[in-house]
């Protein structure tokens, strides 16, 4: 699709400055752009390469004449907006969608029950499965090998990437997106230890997701023993994430690469939990938390607390710590020193006085 | 379905306690029973609960009367046994399953060589695959997309749940369960560096898992390079485990969500390792050992004994040492202030006697 | 398949010492070996095992007799080379795969999009995706549940497990192998926090593996915001590894289990990082430098350097800083000794001409 710059800044609702009526093809960040392109500008560094860059056009912020300090000497037409990131990203997205409508309807490759419920505008590709009961709302996308079990229910405008598996009962509030190979509703690790055997303890709740959740590549989130798991609204997740059966996430969290929550936690809003960070079963973790890379929390975390390491710490301590450690040869050094220091000291003779006889006495 | 108390009660050969005839179509934990179900009791908490709960029935514990300072003072009818949740948990899967028959069969959206091996009420889910050679023994259920490699070989009653992949010529014994997504028998990590390159070792070895074995969502198990990375009976394995090649893991382990063993490492029975711990190859763990969370094993571990920390250590010296940490920055003020001290003691002058002068000498 | 021991010689290009003219069906480890079987021998635990083995023949070593101090006292025929193992290799590949051809062709329960294009001797097995403008070069295999999705490019002798996600866009070198389960080119992890919220940041980059790589099972690795994520040709990736958005791995690394990577990080050539090791994001490592197992690496590493601990330093320190940790209960007790010790010290009077007055004034 071709578009000129004046239509697209009314898009993003910016101000042109230069000409208007160029044409712009594609969006692409500098480095790539060429003749054609419009590009965006957010950094000195970005500013620069802009000058040697071919592109027609580009999206600079309010300050843009201030970031270089000698400014682009250009007649290249360019959009003034807050945020030039966002609305580079809106229009690329407008100049891309357009090449290609949507494909919708259910492909005859794939299976899908008689007795699912399917709303307007649901895409099933070939090679995915609806299970008995799936109910699926408006615009749902059902990508290929992607499975949706029995009883499941999803809100408008979910995307289940290709290989994601939803157990039986699994629901998903509006515009949940889930990637390829992640896993929701497998049964909780749970067992009862009886004459010398593990015995499985059957899960029968189930999980639930809210609005606007969207969660990566080949996680796992377990269902409840018998009630639900939930993941609130407009939480992130990252790829190979493990959530254990029975927590309970809070809205908009952030929950980064390989980060795991063994079972029947507890999370506030707006909590973040860096990579690979490791929560123990049964913790809860107040709002906006911060929790550090591989941290290893084993106990409640009050609100607005940041931790770090394993076993956990509030950050301050922890980084005091970190110092501590690194000094560690230092002060074994120096321990050794004073203790030589010390034994002299406490080899050398009493000093006068000590024993109470006169000194002249030698 | 529907059943009496007395009913439910000879099923899990309990006590009934009030009117036995009071009819049960469901049950829930206390949290959500309301009129017709049953729920169990097995703490003060559940206890407390239940005086609100609007529950038809309850199952509870011998001691159930002496849990709660003021007992309850209600006719509510119960069952009385040793061990209420297990008896929940049957109550709950004989209410549940009797609703619906399994389905068994070879749905013909599935794929099934035509050269494979069915036992008897085998059920192959659409989109399912099973290779040639394939034998898949009495009640197995292979669901969507879980594919079954060419020469695999199934014992009787095994579960594959959704989009599992077992590589040719794994075998698993009986009662198996592997949750969706997880991977059995991809080829091990080693490569000869030759001339530069790394260049691929052939695993031509396979994987075996012993009977009444569950494996979580999106793990990894790896074949051996020549013979048999193995799963003792019994043994449990949370999601997102891995487990490298050539393993010779014991029997009823338990390996919680993110557990990483390289190559090569051999297990007692009986061994906890929480979650995220990690082991190096060719590492022996003995009977009963309990590895900590993100524990990093890297020495061989004599049963019985429970290891911490990265490197892994003896739990209690692990314990004394995290102390010891948690005190660095007190140890280093105290080694500052001392530190001075002598350096005071150290600049005074030599004590009487010291250099053998006549003191009155000065 | 059979062979004679000269026709395997010739193969490897080894020497045949004793009877060339026997017959072999199959190349098994010692410990397996049979009749009919080829084995090999590279140290001494093989050599002892090999004098009970009923094998009919070995591949040695050049220094084979030297292995053992008592030379293996028989008339085994035997095949000497360089290194036995790769030869071992190769002649057990060889008697395997003349068993069965390769199959070849798009099975009709495949999904190939008509607009797809397939290079010569081509595997689409049953239940394998391929989308719209994919081109798959030649002796490419996909294996049953992999999606190949719109406008993937991959090279000859491309394989792909079952249930590899490829998204749209992904680039694979030559003889790239993807193991079950591993998704490329999710979206990367990227979101604007507004309003309360955090909203999605479009990822239109995608990801392109060099020649010659080999991915583990459930993997993830993530497309690029606006450009390639890449990963150098030869580079080998183990089991349940993620590497985020914009990364840029050099080529000929080794990535352990369960390694992961932020984004926008950058690696040299040779790297070797160890099993759960995690790199934070935009952070840069040399060439050959190895990251110990789980590392916590957030500053740049220089080429050469070896790193361990999180957070992680030059291996070296390290190794000292471990050794202080595990001496602090000693340390400690020094100390309490010391500051004892410098107490009793401190209280003594002070010695003599410390207040310049007359000793002899007491």
């Amino acid at each position: 699709m071709v578009a000129t710059v004046e239509q697209l800044a009314a898009l993003v609702r910016g101000r042109v400055v230069g000409d208007g009526s160029v044409a712009i093809r594609s969006a692409r960040p500098v480095t790539e752009a060429g003749p054609g392109d419009i590009t965006f500008v957010e950094s000195e560094r970005y500013a620069k390469q802009l000058r040697t860059s071919p592109a027609s056009a580009a999206i600079v912020g309010p300050h843009f004449k201030t970031i270089t300090p000698s400014p682009v000497e250009t007649d290249l037409p360019m959009i003034e907006v807050d945020d030039p990131m966002s609305a580079f990203l809106k229009v690329r997205t407008h100049l891309t969608e357009s090449v290609r409508p949507r494909w919708v309807g259910v492909h005859h490759r794939a299976y899908v029950s008689p007795d699912a419920q399917l709303g307007e505008g649901v895409a099933v590709y070939p090679l995915a499965y609806v299970g008995d009961g799936a109910i699926l709302g408006e615009n749902c996308t059902i990508h290929p090998g992607a499975v949706v079990g029995e009883g499941c229910r999803l809100g408008q405008g979910v995307i289940l990437h290709p290989n994601v598996v939803l157990y039986p009962g699994v629901v998903l509030g509006d515009r949940v997106e889930v990637h390829a190979g992640t896993v929701l509703g497998g049964d909780g690790f749970k067992y009862q230890f009886v004459e010398g055997k593990h015995v499985k303890v059957p899960h029968t709740g189930n999980v639930e997701v809210g609005a606007d959740v969207e969660i990566g590549s080949n996680c796992a989130i377990d269902r409840a023993t018998f009630e639900t798991t939930k993941i609130g609204e407009g939480t992130k997740i990252d790829n190979l994430v493990m959530i254990g059966h029975n927590n309970q996430i809070g809205r908009h969290n952030i929950l980064c690469g390989q980060v795991g929550m063994a079972g029947s936690c507890k999370t506030g809003d707006y909590v973040i939990m860096a990579g690979q960070a490791g929560i123990k079963d049964h913790t809860e973790i107040g709002d906006k938390v911060i929790v550090g890379a591989q941290a290893g929390v084993h106990r409640h975390v009050p609100s607005g607390q940041n931790v770090l390491g394993s076993p956990a710490i509030p950050v301050r301590e922890q980084r005091r710590i970190f110092q501590m450690i690194a000094r560690l040869p230092e002060m074994h050094k120096n321990l050794r020193e004073l203790s030589a220091q010390v034994a002299v000291l406490m080899a050398s003779p009493p000093p006068l006085g000590a024993d109470d006889e006169d000194p002249t006495g030698y």
